[in-house]
């Protein structure tokens, strides 16, 4: 029998998902699991969206073009210029999902052994990703009780070697939920100059930002042939299943490498271009209802977490996720424990170890990664139960 | 500014897709263009597939299980029973088109530097998403004057060094047609034994195998934990966009290895599954359809090409492709007159230049790849304008 690679062998598994197998086989004994594990949005996808899967006329339903359908991007250029930025549709390609533009900017960036750096915690799928373009993460740590601040810039400069090729930044930050101001990026922008790197920003969370601070584009540091962002309509528009994800670059031989890829891959999703299309324009009534509920559910959900003794969450800023430290050793064992062992009233609640987000062996072991995407009763109830269970696993 | 990776400099353009803003620009001025480069078929998704669409009830698209939801693996588990092959559905992981069980095969089972043995003609993809992976190829040559037969099994093993660890196999064959034997298929799993091998077999075309020879699936082969079947119901059920592919093994580490990458990309496209869910079932009259329809185009089309003069294309026995030689001596300059200077009443005619579906340098640079999927009137009309151009061609 043929073994598999050692690439293979070395992916690490997703902190948010392998767990799933424990949480299945508690749902089929009957237990109610609330997720607190995964970033899936429960909030409906716009209507408009969904309409125009009814209005398909189209009999076949066939490939789109491999960069994604002209008028999603034409769209999604009035989108970006409404947040004051000068992106042509030619600057944009469709990819499936956030996922594959973080892959192909790797993989038409970066060499095998190049070197990026990234914070950490970080978003844990970015390190698999890496790994499987042969890419070396380095990591500047965020601290909990610093409220998971950039840390300053020399701890960035510390982390660049010859083989340095870029900075990635989640932007606001999957999964601590930070947001870097003017000042912040000018700094990161200075490194990027003064060793000539790219820097990778991820800002699907662009509209989530709850203080009155503006969100700052890495498209607007003015350095847009470092530049490349990595962009998703699947938390925006609660659509995560229909795989539609944006690569933004204003580097031509950027875009020509990773159109190689997206040739290879022939072209990204139709269907779920045609709904992202559908849900761009007219719906800002939408956005503003998603962002007073996420806001609310942040304000009670951490509110929440800190009341639990010897539970600490820092306030994040943005998107939809905190990393809290627990009162417990082993926050992984923990969160296997609650899906095999603890149960009240048939509930528990599943929650992604954190050490998964952090490249550096050890850190964040007593933390969890926690994204507050339920009703604000469900919330209630989960809060309820991490207090119980964490009172019965200290007991054991 | 940063430069590319040295991986994204060498990637290949797709044959298929590099010559697509020449057939845009011709567009742009009106001419109608018939594409022969593309499989991508004209003919109507299954009505149940597109029924589903418009019963869609759930108000939020969300993400589906990293490894495809369960009804569309139990479906596709019955589907390969209807072929003889005993597939669990816990065999089977969905993917995001064939295009990804093709990468996350090569990233799971190969490392860097690793070589894998492909015949060529070889459908151009594998050989960038190889790249994509580190992993290097080697070709074994089908020769057009022995009509692309798969060549003596010695040939298979010159090619084979100890950094060889697997063998891709496209059956029936895109580019060629080619349908592989029983005995075939024997000679290479003696291969794959003796030095220990993945045998990856791509088996996109199934149902189109023209000939009364049973296809034989490599999961037949009884070697079940070498074997990787790649899948996809994109042409099975004329539904390319919906990008639901399928990855297949029988050996558990190989499935451990893929899921980790599935995870990191989260979940294949939702509504796609949902299409491609509902199109399996009951719809026997509809495949039964398709297949003589592109058993006539094949009659019509491939018998139109051997009379045009000095054109030669061997008579393929599946899929819906063929490679044919032409009196050019760069049929790469020839496809892109066509698109840039050749018109007939308005109209023109694109191909794939074959060089591109070689490995070795200067192979098949008189050839085109020709994908029969339109209809007959439109197989007809792009005959005469072959014929008419490869005249004014060779006149210039």
């Amino acid at each position: 029998m043929p073994s598999i690679s050692q690439r293979g062998t070395r992916l690490p598994s997703s902190p948010i998902r392998k767990l799933v197998p424990l949480s299945d086989a508690a749902k089929r004994e009957g237990v109610k699991v609330y997720h607190l594990n995964i970033g899936q949005p429960d909030l409906p996808t716009p209507p408009k969206g969904l309409e125009a899967l009814k209005h398909i006329t189209r009999t076949t339903l066939e490939y789109s073009p491999s960069e994604g359908i002209l008028p999603l991007r034409e769209k999604m250029s009035a989108y970006y210029a409404r947040f004051g930025l000068q992106v042509a549709p030619s600057e944009i390609i469709v990819t499936t999902g956030g996922s594959e533009a973080i892959l192909f900017a790797f993989l038409a960036c970066l060499d095998p052994g190049d070197e990026i750096v990234m914070l950490e915690p970080v978003y844990a799928n970015y390190i698999t990703l890496a790994q499987a373009a042969g890419v070396v993460v380095k990591t500047v740590t965020a601290r909990i009780e610093d409220g998971f601040a950039l840390p300053p810039v020399s701890a960035f400069e510390a982390a660049i070697t010859e083989r340095t090729r870029g900075i990635l930044l989640c932007h606001p930050s999957n999964p601590t939920g930070t947001v870097y101001d003017r000042e912040e990026l000018l700094q990161l922008k200075r490194l990027v100059l003064k060793y000539n790197l790219y820097l990778f920003s991820d800002e699907v969370y662009r509209e989530f930002v709850y203080n009155d601070v503006p969100f700052v584009s890495a498209l607007a540091l003015d350095i847009p042939e470092h530049v490349v962002v990595l962009d998703s309509v699947s938390k925006r528009y609660s659509a995560c299943g229909i795989r539609v994800g944006m690569l933004v670059s204003l580097n031509p031989e950027v875009r020509a490498a990773v159109m190689k890829l997206c040739q290879a891959r022939l072209s990204p999703p139709l269907l779920g271009q045609i709904v992202a299309e559908a849900s761009i324009e007219g719906t800002e009534d939408y956005a503003r209802a998603c962002y007073e509920e996420y806001k609310a559910r942040r304000d009670f959900f951490i509110e929440g977490l800190n009341q639990i003794p010897d539970v600490y969450s820092p306030m994040p800023q943005g998107a939809f996720y905190t990393v809290a430290s627990l009162p417990v050793e082993d926050a992984e064992d923990f969160c296997r424990w609650l899906l095999t062992d603890f149960r009240q009233n048939g509930e528990t609640v599943m929650m992604a170890p954190a050490a998964g987000f952090y490249a550096t062996p050890g850190m964040g072991r007593n933390e969890v990664r926690l994204a507050y995407v339920l009703k604000k009763q469900d919330l209630a109830r989960a809060l309820e139960l991490l207090r119980a269970s964490l009172e019965a696993y200290n007991k054991k």
